[in-house]
């Protein structure tokens, strides 16, 4: 099998993009789309969606477009969407609550199984849709009975390190981190810092940055 | 003046990096740095460092690298983060608690100085750090009073269109969208969303993805 090829992050992202609104267009009943109206929507041009599909494969039919169901469906696969994942929370703070009761995260085929906390007080009571919050001490045995393929640390950043710990002995090898803090964890786990001082930065940037 | 280089996207999200790292080396006192080095701190090569800053101006000595501190600033003045801003929360649920809360911000420079919620129980309250909760009709005075310039929407998705409204309204120009929903407003107003599902997709592509 050949070497994959190096996909850009913003590749991966501008895909996600792509998939949202093709499921979106399929909800609708729109069967067929041309790349530029595709493109239109989605806020890039067509040549970038094109050099995007090029990573993965033939995709689209000169002169008609994109089949719209399809096109969804292929993309799903090459980001690995096509089928549901089980995550646990490691933290329960108002983030931690607040994600658990994100609605959008189940609709995208991510499903809260289970949370984990350190405050006895916390423990044996319930979020959202029953999830059930345990003590770190059952991260690994709740992980395999719920197979539980990520974890999401909305701990302090004093106390993620030492979640990322559990979940890593517990065999989890996804790990979104919301902590303000950098983690270490085998070349084998994946992590995704998710740092919302970015977003503000990007915003800020668009509103003000020096004119030249 | 020269029309400005539309600059891309995925550079300004680095340069948000770049400034990060090099607030962190500041810090440690460390004062010049081969742009090898903080390639590699950074997690990208340093060819790409050198091509985003080209946007900006002329960085660097040849044979030394960076200044820390010399190119820190002007990364900050070239994102327009040399100053503070101020920040309101519309919609006081979990999330936005949780953001009020999160500490990175206001050390990042954007200080939450109100929120505003439509449910009467929650008026008059205060979160943490005396941020007051207002009702919707004071966002306009408030605004202006407290010389805000970005509010946050963590409103249900139902609610999101009427807040922007009245954030528009107020004249605030910078919207950072956290609701799960398109907002409309007017050409002069930047919108950012910010979509968590999207971070997910992320890592369960590194995590999944077909091999080819």
């Amino acid at each position: 099998m050949a070497k994959r090829p190096k996909v850009p992050e913003a590749t991966i992202k501008r895909l996600s993009i792509y998939m949202r609104v093709l499921k979106d267009l399929e909800k609708k009943g729109v069967e067929v789309i041309s790349s530029a109206e595709l493109a239109d929507i989605c806020g890039v041009n067509a040549a970038q969606i094109r050099k995007d599909l090029t990573y993965f494969g033939e995709f689209g039919i000169r002169g008609v477009g994109y089949y719209v169901k399809e096109l969804h469906f292929d993309i799903r696969k090459v980001l690995g969407l096509h089928q549901r994942r089980n995550v646990a929370l490691v933290g329960v703070g108002n983030l931690g609550r607040a994600l658990v009761s994100y609605r959008n995260f189940s609709e995208h085929g991510y499903n809260f199984v289970a949370a984990f906390d350190v405050s006895p007080k916390l423990l044996g009571q319930t979020l959202l849709d029953g999830v059930k919050i345990h003590p770190m001490a059952e991260l690994s045995r709740v992980a395999e009975e719920q197979k539980i393929e990520i974890a999401i640390i909305t701990t302090p950043a004093s106390a993620a390190q030492a979640a990322a710990d559990v979940i890593v002995a517990a065999g989890i090898r996804g790990i979104l981190n919301f902590a303000p803090t950098q983690i270490q964890v085998p070349d084998d786990v994946k992590v995704k810092k998710v740092d919302l001082t970015t977003e503000f930065d990007n915003l800020v940037y668009h509103l003000y940055a020096r004119a030249r």
